[in-house]
């Protein structure tokens, strides 16, 4: 398998137990290793008291698109801290993708950038997240 | 009415629309002004693929703690930014609770730790949360 | 004068006044508008306990690169917030380059990465930045 | 010795080599294992193109105070990351106070929230870093 091949099999591993990712009906696109992709639409019972979308949603999607970006290289990885700016609200049928990409990738870290956006293009948060390996492998 | 009854009532009239906690079961109590306490119980459709409760909604609990705290004052204020340190797993079936409190509030910035633990008062958590003030009343 | 021009004019305005820059021995260059590169070798007043620069010199490194790239439009800006990652110790003489770019900017919010890296273009830390502006006039 | 002899021993083992902290006319005080508090004065060296404390050095006080308290135990113990967020600026001849303190120590990581505050008490800025130890002895 290239590269490519083994990330989309470490993600359509993880996608298979990840209840909590389907429940929020989270989609998943990788287009190469290191890469991740998710897609979320707004949903009635994801918006909070503002009649926007929950900025704990908003980061969950984040850091789902960060976890499939950090576990394609077949090494299990967690996602150990992150940080996310909110720019804009997102509101009821937003339809929002998150791309993870890679920053730096060492031996035990890594450092991820995923730009969430919605379906104007508009920056909706950044986040940076920091993965930790536990030496294990995924597959 | 004293600070701490504006704070329950500025807590009332935002659970009241905030559907979005309600669906993850996500029950608050508001000790005093600038003080919030969020508790979740990890459900079967919190998990993700490594058996262990999402890391988004581990943020979405500390988030919501951390947006209740803020709205204390009867002044309309969201997160602005945030990080989160994931110290230990939530498994599913246990009961964590969010403990958020003032660090700093400024006319319109305010900042927020929230320590995240487990029912063995373990941290699972630590989460650090920015405010923005829209000089709005909420009430 | 075009972006370019006015980004370089705001930087020689600020090296005129920044006595703490200099006395570290930063220099800075402008790419562009949104870009700036700021240079500092690690002299033996900046070695800390451990033999390696003070990571607070290193952060100083990144965050003037970001003040740079924030300053270039004539629009008084300061650094609200900023995290780093210190991910490989840099040495006695090592000569390091911190390079910053914009990620976004909005009305009164800036983000902004900078690199920073050492003479054998190892990445030495990871830092982002919030700018806030002030609605004046810079130059 | 008791903890806290052993807490004051590492930090006369850091200081003696600590050229940096003492290029900065910092000081230190440890109060307890955990615990450090940094005093800086703002020297006319440290003043940016602002008229004010170059951030990088209000960080670089706030990562010393860090330091300290994360090297307590005579385990070698590392910045690993850390942020801050700048609430008011520091003027010329400020007097400059960071206390440290220990939210939460593992066999590897720790996290300390520094405060830095002037000589009229006000909070000049806030900063969470995150330690990682080498599992070495300092003494």
């Amino acid at each position: 398998m290239n590269t490519t091949e083994v990330a989309r099999r470490c993600a359509e591993a993880m996608l298979a137990k990840d209840a909590a990712s389907r429940a929020l009906g989270i989609r998943i696109d990788i287009p190469e290793a290191g890469e991740a992709v998710a897609y979320m639409t707004v949903r009635g019972d994801m918006v909070n008291g503002f009649d926007v979308c929950h900025g704990g949603l908003l980061f969950t999607l984040a850091d789902t698109a960060f976890a499939f970006a950090c576990n394609a290289y077949d090494n299990l990885t967690f996602a150990a801290a992150a940080n996310i700016e909110f720019i804009r609200p997102a509101l009821l049928g937003d339809e929002l993708r998150a791309l993870a990409r890679e920053d730096y990738r060492g031996s035990k870290r890594g450092l991820y950038t995923v730009e969430l956006r919605n379906q104007r293009e508009e920056v909706v948060a950044l986040f940076h997240g920091r993965s930790a390996s536990r030496g294990e492998r995924l597959l």
